[in-house]
Parts: C-alpha cells; structure tokens; sequence
C-alpha cells in the first residue's frame, strides 16, 4: 500500500493563492479481532501489519511468543486483522480486566512520583549487552536515512533493532509506539533473541517506549531527542540504558552509561 | 512546580567525554478521582493542572460544563486531583463502560476506511467565523514564542484558543493533547463560549486533536505541521476548517478554506 496520499490544498505564499498537490502522510485504522473479539483499533502506516499486530498483541501481555498464535489472518481492504490464539481464555481476559486503559500506566493504584515508579509492573533488565559510541553513531544515521517518507514529511517514525554489529531489523509508522511494536513482532516471527538487543528511534523517546522495551527486557536504548525526566528516571529504576540527543558527533548518556563503550 | 529538572549526564562530543549538566523536560505523573474512584494518570507537565482535569473531563464528555462540577481539590505534591460531580452516576459509567480504552476511536464497532469516518461520533461543526491569513501567520508566531521550554527543548508542545482578533488562552504540555485539554478547561473556567474560536497547535494535527476539537464543536485548526490523511478527511466530514504548514510566509488549507480570508 501507499506510504502517503495526494491532497489538493489551498497554497498560500508570500501573498499569493494557489491550488496545489500536496503529499500526506497515509494513517489507516487498523482494527484487531482476538478469538473473534474486537480487541483494539490502531491508526498506523500501512505495511507490516501483521508485525504491528503481533507486537502490539505481545507488548500489552496478550501473548508470550509466536507459538500463542494459532492463526493471523489480514484483510487489507477492510482493515481488520484477526487473531486466533491457542489459549483462548487468559490472553483476553486479562486485557479486558483492564478497564479504564490499554496502558498499566494510566490503570495504577497509587500516586505521586516515587509511588508512580513504583507501580510500573517490571522486572529491571539484566544484560552484559555493549555498544560502541561509533556504532551508536553508525545505527541512527541508518535510522534516520530509511524512510523516504521520514525525510520528505517528518511525519512518520523510525525504529531500528540492532545487535551489537547491525540492524536486525527496522520500521516506520505515524506513531512511534506502532514503529515499536512492529519491530518487536517481527523480531518473534524472525525468532531474533531480544534480550541483549538495541533500540533506535527517530525520535522522542516517551515513558511508553521505555516500558515496551522493559517488558521485553531490551537493555539499550537510543533516541535522536531529549527525553522526559520520567523517561530517565524510569530507564534508571529499571536498569536500561538509555542515550538521547544523538546529534552529529553528539550524544547524552542518561541512565546506565556502563553499557557504552568509549 | 519547575518545567524543567536538573540531570547529571555523560556527554560524548567529537571524541570527548564529559560529566555535564542537562535540562530535562519534566514529566508529572496527575491522577484523576472522579468521585472517589480513580480514573486515569495523566502524565503531563506540572502547571494548569485544574484546567487540565477539567478540559479531560469535558473532551471525555464526562462533564458538559462548571455547572457540573461540585468541586475540585488538587495535591500537587502527591499529584492527586479528586474531583466531585452533581450528578454521580451518568458520568462516571459512561466512561467505564468504555472497556478497552479512554478513546472512544479505538473502541469502534466497525472497520474500514469509510465505516471508520461513519463511526465517528461527533456533529459536523456549523460556524460562520472567518479569520484572516494575516492573523494566523500572528497567531502562531505567538504560539510558537510563548513557551522557554519549548524554545529550549523542543519538548513540548503549545497550544492557543483565539478569537478572530486575539488569544484567549494559551498553555503547554508534554503532551499535546494535554495542551489541548489545558486550553478547553481554562476556557469553561472563563466561561469563554468555544463554537467561533480557533485552535493553533505548535505541532502536527493527531485525529485526537481534531475529535477534541470537534466535540466542543470549535470550527477552525492551525498546526504548523502537516496533517496525516485521516486527519484531513475527519476535518472535510465534520466540517473543521483545517490550515496547515504555517511557516514563515507559507501556509496550506487542507480543509473547509470557506472560513480563511485571503
């Protein structure tokens, strides 16, 4: 499917009035059935959606591996996945239960500050994983040069998964927690080990993807941005590493440095 | 409370490495009671906290105005907000009853492009306001100068309600739909009536910014970015004057140009 769509707008420039073609970003709804429920509609770019789904279906618990999965099938035109999974029951249950939302974060039971990082249902990652600063360097110019639509729109997101060599794997959606999870379900379907991986992102990095990564137990993150102080406070609790404001011949250690070989 | 927050780093430049001192972009975690039962975590910047709660509460249409609003009690230091309603019951079971999500776009019973638009709950906004390119090339110049943080950081995002003449309101957020919520709740506090106002947003149009908009049925979004196709196409349906890519000189009208002057 396309990446963008034309549109005819109203171009307005140094006082003059235009009709004009312009490019947009393609966000399509993605709807997902679980054993014949609906389960989740996602507005996303339009390929790996079956990567998407997968991803989205183990980053939120519903499944452990792809052996969860009895079956996956598309419909592209319509919209919809539909997932079956060999044990029908948990999976759905335990999502649903949750009521209020999709994230644990918004569903917890204490509050403040300490209390909130407290809450955040995660083991610490445990991992000898080390990257060089010139790989770190090397993979987010690789990153940030894969999308076409990336460089055209600014509009759409890239993450990458690399080991302590290569991209393993890479993708791009509108939103960057779907660029996530896409790369997480096609690293099960590709079977790659994630424990000792490396994340890179085109751009901020939010609590959510720490806790995505968390969940998976990734212990290296890398962001082009700044993050958030709860972003670094979260990535600090949960032993990741995490680098932001990969400019150039920049960055920022900011959470766990001993995992970046200099 | 500070929107920024000291960071000791590890800084890497041109072979270099350094401890260093970073800014942090600061990210509070605000959980919502609504009647003494917890709603929601927000995660957000410190300040307009109030209008916050109160503009969540509107644009989840679990209120319709202060008139239902018995009271408000903020703890910023245990970054609680416990909320108190007229009416106890409509409210607070509409929201719950919304299973999997806080948005009412992910729980949609139907698929597809078109059945996706359809589904969309909302009235196509009928206003006759008019604003001139000149006062949104002003508009945003403002926006965009209003916030240190974001100057500094790019980190967050500034949102603006104006009249055809001037600002109204203006506040920030890490998260733009926070930013938003932020704006409408200080907006009931004034008892600014919102169906001929003007929204202009510091970053790109989510479909969530245009549903937020046009429940409170406000007829005209400015973003300095470009939308993504749904966006556009949500906008053309319900009726959203949508002006997009305000930069410098230039701007382009994707939706509705019958309310831009030019």
């Amino acid at each position: 499917m396309d990446k963008t769509l034309g549109c005819k707008v109203v171009k307005i420039e140094q006082g003059e009035v235009s009709p004009a073609d312009e490019l947009l970003v393609y966000e399509y709804p993605l709807t997902i059935f679980l054993n014949g429920k609906k389960l989740a509609t996602l507005l996303c770019s339009p390929e790996k959606l079956k990567e998407l789904t997968l991803g989205f279906l183990r980053t939120e618990r519903l499944i452990a591996s792809l052996k969860d999965v009895e079956s996956i099938k598309l419909d592209e035109v319509k919209g919809i996945v539909e997932v079956e999974t060999v044990n029908k029951d948990t999976a759905r249950e335990s999502f649903y239960s949750k009521k209020v939302d999709l994230d644990s974060l918004k569903n917890i039971e204490t509050s403040g500050f300490d209390d909130f990082l407290d809450s955040v249902n995660c083991e610490p990652v445990e991992s000898n994983t080390k990257v060089t600063v010139d790989k770190i360097f090397e993979f987010m110019r690789t990153n940030l040069n894969y999308s076409e639509v990336f460089k055209n729109t600014g509009g759409v997101h890239c993450v990458a998964m690399c080991d302590t060599e290569e991209i393993k794997v890479i993708a791009e959606d509108v939103a960057r927690h779907n660029a996530l999870d896409k790369v997480i379900g096609e690293s099960l379907i590709k079977n790659i080990f994630l424990k000792d991986k490396i994340i890179i992102l085109s751009g901020r990095v939010s609590l959510e993807m720490i806790l995505k990564a968390a969940k998976l137990q990734i212990p290296i993150i890398i962001s082009k941005s700044a993050p958030t102080s709860l972003s670094v406070a979260l990535a600090k609790k949960l032993n990741i590493t995490l680098v932001g404001f990969v400019r150039g011949e920049k960055m920022n250690i900011y959470a766990n440095k001993e995992r970046v070989q200099y």
